[in-house]
C-alpha cells in the first residue's frame, strides 16, 4: 500500500505526493518539511521568476537533502486587443476603488513573455539538478522534455481524461498526475473540453490505468487515508494532495483563505474563470458573484495579470471577498496540523485501515 | 469486504445494488437475476403505472425468492402554461416530422396526476410486500414514511450532498444512496443547486460517511472490483450500479443504446435537460446538440412526455440521434457479460484484489 513502483523511482518512502500550489503558498518550510517526512515536497513555481525559483530551491535544499519536485506552467498561446483589455480593466475599477487599489502597476503578460520566463525556469531546474519536474496545461514542446530527460529529470504530466493521459505518456512523460474533478484550483484541461474534463477519479482512475503503463498519480478531492487507500485499489501508484496541505501550518496560504476552507462545505463551492481567464474551482465570494455574468473574460494569463492588484489588495485586509479561495471538493476533511504532523498521522491511519 | 451490516439488513450476500433505472431497463429477468446471484436487484418504477409495477413485481417473484427493492419518483411540484407547452411542442415539430412521429398521443402530467401514481406506487409497494423501497428526486411525505416503516419495509433516500444526506437520514430513511457527480441519468439533488451537487465519490463518501450514522451506499461511475474496494474503504457499505448492469445482457436497454455505451468515451459524455427537464448525463447525440442553446426547456416531467414520442420513433429506427443514452462517467469498464456471470466475476475480483 505504502511502496511501489513509483516510490522506488522517486526515491520517497510514501505515496504522498504535495500538490504544487502556485501563488506563494509552497514555502520552502512547507515543501521541505513534507520531503523530511518521506513525502514528496513540490515547489509550485508556475507564477514564479526564475529568480524567485532559484531561492525557493535553495531554501528548500537548506532544509532537506530529500527529493522534492517543481511545477511549471506548460505556456499557451492566447491574443488580446488593446480594447479587450481596457474594457476589463474598466469594469474592474469600482472593485479597485472599493479597496483603496491605486492603478495595476504589472505589465502584461504576452505569449513571448510567457514562454520566455518558462524556458528560463526550465533553465533553472537544469542548473540545480531538480530531480523531478512536474507539468501543467499541457504538453512541453519536445525539445524541453529531451533536454530534461538528458540529465535525468523525472517528469510527470497532468491530464484531466484518458486521451490526455495516453498523449502525454507518448510524449516521454515518466508519471501521469491525474486530476479529478474533485480537484481544487486550476482544471488542467488541454485537448478536452472543459465539461469532458470534469471526471471524477473513481471514474477516471480505473480508466487511465488501464490505458497507460507509466505510473498513474490521482489528484482531486484526497484528504485522507481513506482517499488514499481507495485510489491506490483504484489503480493509481500515489496520491497528489492539494487542499489537504494548504491548510497545514507551514504552508503559505493566507491566514483568510485557510479560515474560509476550514468553514466550508459544498454549498460554497464553485467553478469560476473570473480571476484567470482558466477555470478553477473555489469558494464562492462577492468577486465570483459580480463577475458571474460577465462574458469578456480574457484568457489566461491575461486576466490573471488584470485580477491580481484587487486579490492581493483585499488579502492584504484579510477581506475574503475578492481573493481566489481555491479549495477542492472535500473542505469538511482539512486539518490545521503541521505538514509533518499530518503525514505521520495519514501514514498511520494507511496502516491502521488496511491491517 | 464484502459483507457487514447493510448486507445483513438487506438479507443479501454482497454489498452490490443493480441501480433502478427507469424506462425499461429494469426488466424482471435483469432483476431477479442479480437477486438470484445475492446481490439486489431493483425496479425502477419511476414511470411505471401501478398496474404495470404489480406485473413486474409478480414477474420477479416468479424467478427468485430473494430481497429485491423498488425504486419510485417522489413527485415535485411544477408549473406550466399551455402557451410554454406549446412553445416547445412546435420546436419539436420538425424532429417530430423528420422521424415520421404522427403526434405524441399522451396527456401531458399535472401535479396531481404525478402526486396520485406515485401513491398508488406505494400502495402496490404495501399490498405486495416488497422488503425494501428506494426513493429519487426528495424526501417523501412524512405519511408516507410512517405507512412503510409500519410495514417493516426497509428504506432508502438519494443525495448528492452532505446536507441532502443529513436531511434524508433526519426524515427516517434507513440507509442513503450518495449519489456522485460520475452518475450516468438524472441528477438527484433535491436541496443544492445542479452545480453544487456535482461531487466527486472520493470526496462525497467519506464527507457523507463522517455525518450520517446509517449505512451509506456509493453510486456513481463505479463498475468493478477497484470500484467497490475503494468505495468500501472511502466509507459506503455498498455499490449501487447503473450503467454496468445497463449493457448486461437481461437489460432492458435498446440494443443501440447499450452500443453506443460499449464504444463512448468521455468525451462523448454530457450533462443535458433537454430529454426530460431534470438534468441528466448521457452520451451527447443530433437531439441535445440541436437543443443545446433552447432555453425554455419545461420541468420534469412535462418536458419528458413532449419528447417521449420522439424517443421512441428515434429506438424502433435503431437511430441514436433523438434517444436519451444515459450513461455514467466509465463507459470504457462497459462489458456485455449476462447479469450473473458478471456479479459472479467481480465478487471473484474483489477477492483477488484484497487478498
Amino acid at each position: 500500500m505504502l511502496s511501489n513502483d513509483l516510490t522506488d523511482m522517486l526515491q520517497i518512502d510514501y505515496p504522498i505526493i504535495q500538490a504544487p500550489m502556485a501563488g506563494g503558498i509552497t514555502t520552502p518550510e512547507l515543501v521541505s518539511s513534507v520531503s523530511e517526512q518521506g513525502a514528496l515536497g513540490s515547489i509550485g513555481a508556475g507564477y514564479m521568476t526564475p529568480k524567485s525559483l532559484h531561492q525557493h530551491i535553495r531554501d528548500v535544499r537548506k532544509r532537506t537533502s530529500n527529493p522534492f519536485s517543481v511545477n511549471v506552467f506548460v505556456p499557451n498561446e492566447f491574443n488580446v486587443s488593446i480594447e479587450e483589455v481596457e474594457r476589463v480593466a474598466n469594469h474592474l475599477r469600482s472593485i479597485s476603488k472599493s479597496l483603496g487599489v491605486k492603478g495595476n502597476g504589472r505589465s502584461l503578460p504576452t505569449p513571448a513573455s510567457m514562454k520566455r520566463n518558462f524556458e528560463e525556469q526550465i533553465h533553472v531546474i537544469l542548473e540545480e539538478k531538480v530531480p523531478i519536474c512536474s507539468f501543467t496545461f499541457g504538453v512541453p514542446a519536445k525539445e524541453v522534455v529531451a533536454k530534461l530527460k538528458k540529465e535525468n529529470v523525472i517528469l510527470m504530466g497532468t491530464a484531466t481524461t484518458v486521451n490526455e493521459a495516453i498523449l502525454l505518456e507518448n510524449k516521454g512523460m515518466d508519471m501521469i498526475i491525474i486530476q479529478g474533478s474533485e480537484a481544487g484550483g486550476h482544471r488542467g484541461h488541454f485537448l478536452a473540453e472543459r465539461e469532458q474534463s470534469m471526471i471524477g477519479l473513481i471514474s477516471l482512475i480505473p480508466q487511465v490505468a488501464d490505458r497507460v503503463t507509466v505510473p498513474v498519480i490521482a489528484a482531486g478531492g484526497i484528504m485522507d487515508a481513506r482517499g488514499l487507500v481507495a485510489a491506490r485499489y483504484l489503480g493509481a501508484s500515489a496520491v497528489q494532495m492539494g487542499t489537504a496541505f494548504l491548510t497545514c501550518a507551514e504552508s503559505g496560504a493566507h491566514p483568510t483563505h485557510k479560515e474560509a476552507i476550514l468553514y466550508a462545505n459544498e454549498d460554497h463551492i464553485v467553478l469560476t474563470n473570473a480571476f484567470s481567464g482558466k477555470w478553477a474551482r473555489g469558494i464562492k465570494n462577492t468577486f465570483i458573484d459580480d463577475m458571474k455574468d460577465y462574458t469578456s473574460i480574457l484568457p489566461f494569463p491575461v486576466q490573471n495579470t488584470l485580477t491580481s492588484a484587487i486579490r492581493k489588495a483585499s488579502a492584504d485586509q484579510h477581506n475574503p471577498a475578492y481573493m481566489s479561495l481555491w479549495t477542492g471538493q472535500s473542505p469538511r476533511l482539512a486539518t490545521d496540523l503541521s505538514a509533518a504532523r499530518f503525514i505521520q498521522q495519514l501514514v498511520q491511519e494507511v496502516k491502521d485501515i488496511t491491517r
